[in-house]
């Protein structure tokens, strides 16, 4: 196999709309790409090169070397189940949490091409930064998705079924609930008239400190100096909205332990 | 009074560091640093042009114009009592947090200004973004405190303390526990031996959008999406901490029921 790859891309989504970009600005050949909706097919097509699209899971007679399913973790199994390939071609997903089971139990050579990162169709990834977690059954499999992922970004690791899942846990945590945090400060801020912007600054140089010296040696606040006074004034006035209260309470009694 | 104040600054700690240094660079003069611990008050004035350095509150002879207390929360109000200044000067505190009336109750022209940044000796910061909030007493004291903001940054507000309460419970979400599900995340990684270091591109990003878009609307994840199967298994695997499954539980949920 030479070291540009075809591949077809099964998916019209965020991830796919950003891999198949950065695929063939390293040099590969995007092939096809499906969609049950031909039109988001069509959509991302145009902004690749010469690109086939297809509704069609039945790709038997496909030129790709690689079968990348990059659709919703609740559709991988079904994609999985129902995709037809020709011999010798891989299959890989692109899920944090989908396991590796949901494609062998179809497929001979499989594996798994998860890029941690967070996707926005329209707004513009650079890659060479982007972790990718890269597992397979076979070794050429691996090799290949090495390939593949070392062509795109700086970073691939090799990261079994158990990891994947520790990193997207620790993922939830600063991610999802990292900015839900940032929500509910939102919310307090425009419930009183006061513009989310005069945050910004703070926000900032928060993530910066914390990425530089570490989360926990950066660490701030009421919570942390352990001053009752100002959590009880807080909690008080969290009353209007019981869930932020809680929220608030279980939060900083955790940070005050941590730190004490 | 001229457009260069004569600032004396009681403190020596991450705030002071910084605000000496910012004042000077807009033409302010820097008479005197106060600390309890001279040296601390020595290594701070060794950063400035020409700075006298004091741990005596009885500042009654002082040239200085403005009088501002950066000290820690709990120390503002015993620091304020002591306090002995000249006719006319001006007395401020920099806390998120603490009354004005703790400074009105002992002097005649009081004020406050607070910065809404986070602070740490050694690590710079561009001051010209960081907003300032302005309380005073007198229309004559918050011009003063105004120009003096103004001097050092675009950001400058007048802000009650209802307001400014508001806003520190704010903050406390968005950096104290937003860093805090950092902290969470770097144990869960090193618990099982995978660097904080992998996370990094996808906490920047993660800020980045929701700066950009806002936090509801770049929210993502298996809480958002209600992916109960992902939720469960990650509850499972967090029983070694219960402190942490019961955070992931709490904030999960909060999150579903907010974009259901």
């Amino acid at each position: 196999m030479s070291k540009f790859f075809k591949v077809a891309i099964i998916g019209a989504g965020n991830v796919a709309w950003h891999l198949a970009r950065a695929f063939e600005n390293s040099g590969h050949f995007i092939t096809e790409i499906y969609s049950r909706h031909l039109s988001s097919a069509r959509e991302l097509a145009k902004r690749l090169y010469d690109t086939n699209v297809t509704d069609s899971l039945d790709m038997s007679e496909s030129p790709a070397e690689i079968f990348l399913i990059a659709v919703s973790d609740n559709a991988t199994e079904h994609v999985s189940s129902l995709l037809k390939i020709p011999p010798y071609g891989i299959v890989a997903h692109t899920s944090g949490t989908q396991s590796l089971e949901l494609l062998s139990r179809y497929h001979d050579n499989t594996g798994i091409f998860y890029p941690l990162q967070t996707f926005t169709k329209g707004i513009s990834v650079g890659f060479k930064e982007v972790p990718i977690c890269i597992e397979a059954v076979h070794k050429s499999t691996q090799e290949v998705l090495f390939t593949l992922g070392g062509s795109i970004s700086d970073e691939v690791y090799s990261i079994n079924s158990e990891d994947r899942k520790v990193i997207h846990i620790a993922a939830v945590f600063a991610c999802n609930f990292g900015n839900h945090m940032l929500s509910i400060a939102q919310d307090i801020l425009e419930e009183h008239d006061i513009d989310f912007g005069i945050l910004q600054p703070l926000i900032v140089e928060t993530v910066n400190k914390a990425l530089t010296v570490g989360p926990a040696e950066a660490q701030t606040g009421p919570a942390k100096r352990g001053d009752d006074t100002i959590l009880n004034e807080h909690l008080k006035f969290l009353k209007y909205e019981p869930a932020f209260k809680k929220i608030y309470k279980l939060l900083s009694e955790h940070l005050k332990n941590s730190y004490s």
